[in-house]
């Protein structure tokens, strides 16, 4: 307990001062920056890092995914993202992981004429908020990634939108938390009531509904991990995203030779691969990238994001439970946003500060939603729909 | 030992008649038919089932696969096809198991015009073999299988051509072996003089080049499986070959809701997946039968299966060497090849009578070839070219 913590000690020396559920990058991270600044934590899950965060593609990309209507989840997103460069460099610094954090930028293209004018529609509201976009002539975008197809009809730089891999971030974030001092406990909760500490932090993903009644529901994600022969490293160096005859699709290039192709976004519960999802995201990222077509196939997998009814998270107090903090419905964005969870969160529990950022995020935005995300009354949710 | 016997007795009476190199569907029927007829037989294989038939389709398809050039090779295939029910029926009735003979017959179809005019090419060859192809009309086949897709052009029934599950296949065989009499030993055979026996059979698939010199070369195949969902059977009965769009793709439909769909033909010795072929092979099957693109993609797999120069099999004795039986190069026929290799092998080893069905099939009619298959001289062989 250091002196910047300023509730009294806890008589019970014991009891935690934080409880987190759930060991995926959100609350590790949490757990890690409430270690970090003296409290006493304990993180409870069966299976750390097994949830969404297992088949994440791990793009940091607040640029290319500053979506229409989106204004304030882009705000926390760049403010995230901003954080991105220190927090790799601590947990490296902290672990000796390598986590794969790679800042070639990311390119957004077009494959037909339709794709491109439906790119350009989105790249010209990203510049209009004063985003990094510089759109690039054929020429740049080829001299850039030869690998390109030459039927790619035009495409747009976002510098500052990296990657980092999640499968070397996961259990790099749970060995700092646990050199930080946190620990881990490899129990299930199936109820608030099986942990005890002052503050619990529910970090569970999909889980957090059933243990907060929070509208977060599972939004199924396919997703396929291919390999460039012989061992060697793709022959492109930025994530590319982009259309291709409608489909919108993403290639993350790793060192290693690996490629993550993502993704579905399907509004279902269940983890199964299907036929149809593979060939259209193979399609798209072929049409892309020709050389695609020649890498190993070596997984395909999905899983399951936390989503919410206006796909932004939920983070703050339960309505009611000041002693129990929602840090869930990170949807497709928990990867970026750890670093700005983590320490919202860890203010929140230390100081009682709600940073202004997190004001839209609110758990009681939703009052009135079921588990289910249906409303039953009309809410400020409403502004996100 | 039975009287039916024609040789003395060995003075050895540790050394079997019969060694059998490879424990396939070809080297365990072998070892089955003689057993069966009183022979001592020892099976070698490390790893049983583990070549190509454990990722092959099962399909009984001589009607179908009576292409152009390859004659003597369709007559082969219609003669096993003939011994196909008696061979399941005696396999299931002496090991109880279930092996997944179906015979729904085989629907070929084209889905583009071109593709129709590519398969009525086929079928008039075909047909003026004598062989049972009817060509159907759009409203009988979607008669016979609603699930086709509305843009399928055209078809015609084979309703000769079956199916077996490999999977279920080469275990009952094994064991009907095994309760013939046969033993299975699980080393590796590096040389012929490994082995000791009065007569060695090589069923070895591709590794009977490195045993015997043979022009065998890998063949790899890639195929998938999928599963309808829910555990129902998939929503068709027939086997379904067909062209789509150039791509020439097969559906083979199991009981337990398996669909295989295959496969690529290429002359590569490895056995990776490649998201090019997966792609292809996916959307063939997807525009011939849509409902498909909801099934689970629950395996991809490549096999490597035993190709000759001629793609027929290799039967008899290796030249100069009367007590070294070739059976191998089975290449896409290893499963419907299965009891007429079997059964004329073993008259082979019983009474030294050649068949005149295995005269084309000889291992001298390659010499002059190396194992690679490269000719250093004309032969015989070229007739197949």
């Amino acid at each position: 307990m250091t002196g910047r913590f300023p509730s009294p000690p806890s008589r019970d020396r014991v009891r935690p001062d934080v409880a987190v559920v759930g060991a995926g990058p959100i609350g590790l991270s949490i757990a890690w920056r409430c270690a970090a600044r003296g409290l006493r934590v304990v993180v409870h899950d069966p299976a750390p890092g097994s949830g969404a965060s297992a088949v994440a593609a791990g793009m940091l990309s607040p640029v290319a995914e500053a979506y229409f209507g989106e204004r304030q989840l882009t705000d926390l997103l760049l403010a995230s993202a901003e954080r991105w460069p220190g927090f790799a460099a601590e947990v490296t610094e902290m672990t000796g992981v390598d986590i794969g954090y790679r800042t070639e930028g990311t390119l957004m293209v077009g494959l037909t004429g339709d794709d491109l004018a439906e790119a350009r529609r989105l790249w010209a509201y990203q510049q209009g908020l004063g985003l990094p976009v510089t759109p690039l002539r054929p020429s740049e975008l080829r001299d850039r990634e030869p690998a390109l197809a030459p039927r790619v009809r035009g495409g747009a730089l976002a510098p500052t939108d990296h990657q980092v891999d999640p499968r070397l971030l996961v259990p790099a974030l749970r060995a700092a938390a646990q050199q930080a001092g946190a620990a881990l406990v490899p129990q299930p909760v199936r109820q608030l009531s099986d942990v005890d500490a002052r503050v619990t932090v529910v970090a569970a993903g999909c889980g957090a509904a059933a243990l907060t009644g929070l509208p977060v529901r599972p939004v199924k994600g396919q997703i396929l991990r291919l390999r460039a022969p012989d061992g060697v490293a793709p022959g492109f160096r930025h994530v590319i995203r982009g259309y291709a005859d409608g489909e919108p699709v993403y290639l993350v290039p790793r060192a290693d030779g690996e490629v993550v192709l993502g993704a579905t976004v399907e509004e279902r519960a269940d983890t199964t691969v299907t036929a149809g999802a593979v060939q259209r995201l193979l399609r798209a990222g072929v049409d892309l990238l020709p050389e695609l077509a020649e890498y190993d196939l070596v997984e395909a997998v999905a899983g399951l994001r936390p989503g919410t009814p206006d796909n932004a998270p939920i983070l703050g107090p339960l309505p009611g439970r000041p002693d129990v903090l929602a840090a869930t419905g990170h949807h497709r964005h928990g990867i970026v946003l750890a670093p700005i969870t983590a320490d919202l969160i860890a203010d929140l529990v230390l100081d009682g500060v709600t940073d202004p950022l997190l004001a839209p995020f609110r758990a009681d935005r939703f009052l009135g939603l079921t588990a289910g995300g249906s409303p039953d009354r009309t809410t400020e949710g409403d502004q996100w729909s």
